[in-house]
This record gives C-alpha cells, sequence and structure tokens, in this order.
C-alpha cells in the first residue's frame, strides 16, 4: 500500500505544503502555502478540493494566520493581543468564503477560533483537525468495506478519495478497504464534468495503488447500469442535512435517480464533520462557478462565443434515493424504518 | 432565417463539399471529397456525422465511384461492366463498414445500389435522396413543432440538427419550426462528451439563426429536470427497431429515464429512412470507438497512463421511456394503447 497524502504541514519551515491537484494527472507537483492568503488562493482555485481536504487545509491556513500574526508582533511590538483577533478573524472571514458548499470548511474554521479564544495554539488544533481526519477516513473504510462483495464492480462519480481527504478518503476508503482485505473488485470512475476529477485524480490515485479502475463520460453511466454492469455505486458527500439530503459533486443526483430505477445499491461515504443540523435545503446555497470551466477546455472554446452555460459545482439528492451512508461511526439507512 | 447546409454537391467539379464538423465552433472550414475513399473516411472521422446527413453523403460517395468508374472507363477503355460493378460493389462495401449503427447508411447506399443495378444514374438517385432529407426534416419540423408550447425550455442531446441532416435537422428542426412561428423558445444543449456535439455543433447551429441556447454538462441535466427547468426533451435517433427501441448518441437513455422519473415528456425527431423492421435489439452493434475520443481532450491525456475507458458511441432506450416519436408523417406514441 502505496499512500498518498495531499496535505502535508511542514514543521521545519512553518508552511502548508499541498499536492497541486490542477496538475494532476500528467505531472505530480506541489503548491506551498506560507500565508492564509496562499490557502485561500488554493481552496478557490481548486489546488485542493474535497470537503474534508478543504476543511483540514483551511485549518492550517487558521494556523499560518496565526503564526504570522505572532511573527508580526513579536517583529513589530505592534500587534496587541486585539489587533492580533482582528486579523485572525479576518484570516477566518476570508477562509470562510473561498467556497460555499462545503460544510467541512465552516466546521474546520469555527474549531481553530474556538481554540484561538481559548488561548489555544490554532496549529495544535489544525494538526489535530489533520490526524483525526486521516483516522475517521480509515474507519469509513473499514466499516464501509462490509457492503462489497468479492467480485463488485462499484461505479464512483468525482473525487472522494485520498486527494478529497488526509488520506484513503471517503467513498474511496471503502473500495481500498475492500481492495486490501482481498476482494476483487473493479472500479468505474465518471471523468466528472466539467474539472474532470474522476479521471484526473480518481483514476490517478487508484491507478498509483493498482486497484482496477476504467474511466467513462458522465453520460455513459446509465447505461452501463442497463447492462448490469455496476453493482453498487458509492460517492462521498460535500454537506447532509438532517433529513440525510446530501450535497455532492454535480451529476450525484442524476446517478441516484439512475441507481433507483435499476436497483442498484446506492452509498454515501462521509465523515460526521459533513453533517449540518442547522440548515435546511432552502438554505444552502449551491455554488455556480466561473462559465469558463465548461466553456474551455485546456484554454480552447468548446462552444460559440455569445454562448452561455449552467455550471452549478454541485446537486442535492433526496434521502429516499440513498442506500446508506457510511460514516465513521456506523453505516446509517435513512429508508429503514 | 439563415440557412446551414452541411453537404453540397458542386456540380461543375463533380465533387462532394462538406463542412468540416471537426472544425467547429472556432472556424467554418469546407471539407472537399473528390473519390468515394474520401467520403468513406469523412464519415469514419466524423467531417460529417448525424445519421441523415452520413446517408446522403454515402449516397454522394456511390455517385464519385460511378463517376470515376467512367472516368477509368472513357479513358482506358479497359474497365467493362462487369469491372465497373466491381468498383461500385466495392464502394459499396467500403462505405458500408465505415460505421455500425446508423441505419440511414444501410438505407442510402442500398438505394443507390439498386439504382445502379437497374442502369439508373447513381449522381441522380444521390441528388434525390438528398432532395427528400430535405423536404423530410421541413416536415418534422412542420408537424413536430405543434408539441412546442410558447414558452418552453428544450432540452436536447447532441446534435440532430442542420449539421446532422441536409438543411433543419430533425430534433432542431422542431425546434427551428418552433422558433420559425414565433414560439419564446429556449433550447438547452447537453455538451455530449465525448465529441461535444452538443458544444461545438448544436450550440452552434442555434446560435446561428439565434434562438437562444445554453450548454450544460451532460451530468447537469437531471438536476435541472428536479428544479423544474426543463419542459421537454427532444432527440435524434440513429435507428429505431419495429418495437420503437431508440438507438442514439450515447446519454440518450439516462435522459430517457431522468424524464420518466421527473414526468418531463421525451421525444425522438426522425425519418422513416430510421426505421430497421428487420433486426430485433440483440443483432444491433453498439459502436465502440477509439478509446483516445474520451482519453485525450485537445491532444492533452485527461488520464493517467494505463488506465482504459469504455467509450460507447451510442445507446438504446426502450419504448416505455419514450412520449413520441416525430417522423415526416406523423408522431407515433408508442405507449398509446
Amino acid at each position: 500500500m502505496k499512500d498518498l497524502r495531499p496535505i502535508i504541514w511542514d514543521n521545519e519551515k512553518n508552511q502548508l505544503i499541498l499536492i497541486d491537484q490542477r496538475k494532476l494527472p500528467n505531472s505530480l507537483e506541489y503548491f506551498v502555502c506560507k500565508t492564509y492568503e496562499d490557502v485561500a488562493f488554493a481552496i478557490k482555485d481548486m489546488v485542493v478540493r474535497g470537503a474534508p481536504a478543504i476543511g483540514v487545509s483551511a485549518a492550517y491556513g487558521m494556523a499560518l494566520a496565526e503564526l504570522n500574526n505572532n511573527n508580526i508582533a513579536c517583529g513589530s511590538k505592534r500587534a496587541t493581543k486585539t489587533k492580533g483577533f482582528r486579523l485572525i478573524e479576518k484570516a477566518h472571514n476570508e477562509l470562510k468564503n473561498t467556497r460555499p458548499t462545503a460544510v467541512n470548511l465552516f466546521w474546520a474554521l469555527d474549531r481553530c477560533m474556538e481554540a484561538y479564544k481559548n488561548n489555544k495554539s490554532i496549529l495544535n488544533e489544525a494538526k489535530e483537525i489533520h490526524n483525526e481526519d486521516i483516522e475517521i477516513c480509515k474507519k469509513i473504510g473499514q466499516i464501509g468495506e462490509k457492503i462489497i462483495n468479492d467480485g463488485d464492480t462499484i461505479l464512483t462519480h468525482c473525487n472522494a478519495g485520498a486527494l478529497a481527504t488526509s488520506a484513503y478518503g471517503t467513498a474511496l476508503s471503502v473500495i481500498r478497504f475492500a481492495h486490501y482485505n482481498n476482494k476483487k473488485i473493479s472500479v468505474i470512475a465518471d471523468e466528472t464534468r466539467p474539472r474532470l476529477q474522476g479521471a484526473n485524480l480518481t483514476a490517478y490515485e487508484l491507478n498509483y495503488e493498482n486497484i482496477p479502475v476504467k474511466v467513462i463520460t458522465d453520460n455513459t453511466a446509465g447505461f452501463l447500469m442497463k447492462m448490469g454492469k455496476i453493482d453498487k455505486i458509492i460517492v462521498g458527500a460535500d454537506r447532509i442535512l438532517k433529513d440525510y439530503t446530501v450535497f455532492n459533486k454535480i451529476g450525484t443526483y442524476s446517478l441516484a435517480v439512475l441507481a433507483k430505477y435499476h436497483n442498484v445499491p446506492f452509498y454515501v461515504g462521509a465523515p460526521y464533520s459533513t453533517f449540518d443540523y442547522e440548515n435546511s435545503i432552502e438554505d444552502i446555497i449551491i455554488e455556480e462557478r466561473d462559465e469558463k470551466e465548461v466553456k474551455y477546455i485546456n484554454n480552447i472554446n468548446i462552444m460559440p462565443e455569445g454562448v452561455s452555460v449552467y455550471n452549478y459545482a454541485f446537486d442535492s439528492t433526496p434521502a429516499e434515493l440513498i442506500t446508506g451512508i457510511i460514516t465513521e461511526k456506523e453505516i446509517i439507512y435513512p429508508n429503514k424504518k
């Protein structure tokens, strides 16, 4: 088992090192963040993506704000506690506004803010969040792998893998642990337009560990289900409401409807930090990203000038379409009476 | 109304001029065929695509074989009738083997072969097929536009437009005639991976006539239906069986399932030449095209080396998912008792 870690804290230089996911699969490069602004940019521009990985990165962003704040304080002796507080609050706000849908972002930022208010080190809090995430993802895999049968072909969408978390992944952790337990499985990855995380990232990390994977265009999934080529579907989640509505990458909802129609079990893998107990569906903003993501591929225009697009980054899937939600504690069956 | 014609017969030089659809939407270029081999290449490489357009082009391919055959006969005086027949048969076979799914191809080739056997000019037969196709597409639009209401938003997949036929299109002819009749409609075009005919061609030709169009990634359609943003779906067809199973671009089946789930009417526009009364579903070969179509976008690899793909070019949709099939004669309702 070769371990893929997208988020590394550099203790020597006090900096955050991220795998630059914009460069995969053709080149494995790193993106170094020395300030919280670097982290905010990395989240916005999708250097790092995936709900848990965004949370962990944002926490380190807060830690960088704290460290730089201390440096200013030591250097100029001008930064008062109040001024320091304002700077941390500024970092908190800027990081909060990077992306609207993934709830783990707000959860991690609030945890760091709380630690700061209690005079605890934000860096320690960030490291704790990071380590917890690794353990949680491991647990999701160990609990979830029980639903996988020897010989299963599993469809997944986008990337809910090691690259979306601190290690192992959520949906892909389930797949990994089935593989580690010698179940002969194969994976089909939706390429996941427009950003192609399935082709770029999921295929990359499964191939990296020699887990058999094939890629399809997103519009092929239904036909494969019709032909009986898909045994199970597992996806990640960016936010789960208390009625078990799941917000995840655009296309998840279509897959869930197709799964229902073809009697294919449809699972979601996600840590409890993805749950949002406060809001209801109307409160959630579905991020609409820049049209350019759809209009240009590798800088070439795929449609005529003047034509516009809908570029919803996420969709919502109601509980009645979901077989089970695999968490680090248990599998929740939303429709079991 | 500006008229877009993808297939032009050049009477002066006896050559076939095709819009090179591989170059759209960024450049409007033409591809000249002087031999039937040029036409075979154009069909295989998708210079020209769309079931009716493939049929018309193949007919002109046969005409080019006949004309070049006559030239050889006149020039060398060596080509006997028997030798001529063998050459025409060779052209027929090679053109037949360009693409396996669209039935219009075989229908047009057989019509030309029949004309040749009856000592008729293949070129005249090809011109007849061409002119008929224009009239047929017009009829499909005139008959079909009655299903469109003022204010409708219509989703379409791939390109079943002027560029897929001789003029007007099939699915897009319905949309065009609704627009010509001053119904305020708007269109949503699936980008249609891997070849992006929706973004490249459908958006191009609708924008060319100022019909409002937005493009989406294929995985967005279901979510738009959930939000109530799609009133109707109309697609084309490459082959229709006598039980009304429709073969069309990959992704059509998924759309039909999603339409059923959301109670969105799902229509198919196609001429009678698309009907295959002989074969049943098991007999039909679903073309699997080169993996490179999915693996590379603009010559850049989107997945790691060594990962393979499923690249089915078409899928099949059963009659129970289809509201109506709009032909040049009438609208067929497969599920009306």
